[in-house]
């Protein structure tokens, strides 16, 4: 099992995935080890089944039976998990004071967003679409369920440059034993703001940028597609839903068509524009609505879901890794202009 | 000039570089125009002084004249500066609350370590070395006279995937109008333990390894090199005096002998052992000594010191850049294992 440390002075919490775990050799050709991925066999592919662990959750045609073909979005187990299933961990501190370590429990799971090795996101079916927005909805229903369980965090890894191993399109879903850092800090300022003005700070900024509309990359009746006013990244996107809610997994049928055509309109855009990218998304969301109460330091619950998406253009390097500050080459205001639909 | 932005919800400054600014084509052929890098001209080369900005600090040869050649160490300003000097800026805080914004002042400088295009820092002489460590600590000192500069960090991004746009050796000092995140953070850790302990963390910390043994990979009378307990990436090191020392620019003369001999140690082992990855380092250190007293919610400058190392052997992706949280498949101890000198 992986194991989870802190550093108390930098505050950060990281997991050593001790099954992963390589010699310096296995570093070596990173460059070249995917260069022929395509003509290599992928346990992804329809047929291929076998080769993953069993499925937890499939999409499937009708009478077609689990781990066969058949199937057009489909869930397993990360066969590499960075964390795995488990009761609650209990924090280990060394008696020097200076030593934290937790179980590495939690879940990793593989959104298979289609049979077909090929394709992508941007070029699938607005009704394909929904399907793999249905399939994270269903996941996160089930695993949120168990309360050791809180934080469920939701991403894609696009490409090689964006961290991707295999190419075959595919989602991940993590669950943590805590809450992590960056979703601690955004709860706190949500929460604050929510107690001085009465209002989610998402829904005021949503108001104020639809008002502005200078960073407005797309809308549709339930989302909206922004450039953020303090991007790390060129051409970095956010997509809202433009009501109040603070779990993916509250999201609505309809709901659903709307970031199906949201997030299908930005790729699109993001691949023509900027030569198709790779990129990372994200999710995020409150933590896991079964541990209320859970958080610490009286953070509250108080948040506004939302969808990230960085496309990777530049790398973070020596200034960006040791300051958390970021130097990014692009306004929003000028990305946005370049990523909207020309009417 | 280039601007400062506030991203009220993560808490995090981020650097527009207007003059920086690209269209989308520019992103295009990112992964190409490196390729014949070495062919090219380059602005660093001895003997191409006129293509950089004046210099502003030099080590160089007896009767050579300042932007001629005949120099071993160079600064010049860095031609497309992320920060330009000037005074005090004011934040500038838009009507509905949300949005904040300060003229991007600051220092932005190329260390040019070497005359030669090729070689780099795990090549150079000893000697050589403590004249790069004597201009890093001669601009440090220089630039925090100027106390509206409130943090000075230096870096070497090393290696294209590393984030370097030349490849001649160099590394880059930056000076910024607010002290980042980053160092808040653990400058909070450093002084909350100092308070509650009377000592030191980091020299806590070091004792404890110096004990244990098992995450340290070097060492001589005034350094130790380290893997963190909690390290985000693989082979990740810190290298910390031995002596408490809050600022880089207090470093002793037989200090700067005892840094490149561990620096030119650990940078040798890691080219070794690792088949000469791209790295970046970078120092960390209480802000500016001028500018004590300016540091926001009462956070004291008790720090010290120490420069990190981070190989380029994995990549961040969806779930590091969502969660603020690192999976890393190589533990610390391993690492140490593996880049202790053998006796």
């Amino acid at each position: 099992m992986s194991e989870l440390r802190k550093d108390i002075i930098g505050g950060r919490w990281v997991i050593i995935a001790i099954e992963r775990s390589k010699r310096p050799d296995d570093f070596r050709p990173a460059q070249e080890t995917q260069k022929n991925e395509s003509q290599k066999f992928c346990p992804f592919c329809e047929g291929n089944e076998i080769k993953t662990p069993p499925e937890v959750f499939a999409i499937r045609r009708k009478g077609s039976k689990p781990d066969q073909p058949g199937w057009l979005v489909r869930v397993v187990p990360n066969k590499f998990p960075a964390l795995s299933p488990g009761l609650t961990p209990k924090i280990e501190k060394s008696e020097d004071g200076l030593f934290f370590r937790m179980e590495g429990i939690g879940v990793h799971e593989v959104i298979i967003e289609s049979p077909n090795h090929k394709g992508e996101l941007a070029d699938f079916r607005l009704n394909h679409l929904e399907k793999i927005i249905d399939t994270y909805q269903n996941r996160m229903l089930e695993i949120q369920k168990e309360k050791q369980y809180k934080y469920l965090h939701l991403f894609k890894n696009k490409g090689r440059e964006a961290g991707a191993s295999l190419s075959h399109p595919h989602s991940q879903l993590v669950a943590t034993p805590i809450v992590p850092k960056r979703i601690l800090e955004e709860l706190r300022s949500s929460s604050q703001f929510k107690e001085r003005f009465g209002q989610c700070i998402f829904c005021r900024l949503i108001e104020e940028e639809l008002k502005k509309g200078e960073r407005l990359v797309y809308q549709n009746d339930h989302f909206c597609v922004l450039t953020p006013f303090a991007p790390r990244f060129p051409f970095e996107l956010r997509l809202y839903p433009k009501g109040h809610s603070t779990w993916f997994s509250e999201i609505t049928e309809i709901e659903k068509k709307s970031l199906a055509q949201a997030l299908k309109t930005v790729l699109v855009r993001l691949k023509k524009i900027l030569s198709d990218p790779p990129y990372n998304f994200y999710i995020h969301q409150g933590p896991n609505p079964h541990s209320i109460g859970d958080c610490p330091n009286g953070v509250e619950h108080y948040y506004h879901w939302h969808l990230e998406i960085i496309p990777i253009l530049t790398k973070a390097a020596g200034f960006e890794w040791g300051t958390g500050f970021y130097i990014n080459p692009v306004s929003p205001e000028t990305a946005a202009a370049f990523l909207r639909p020309k009417s």
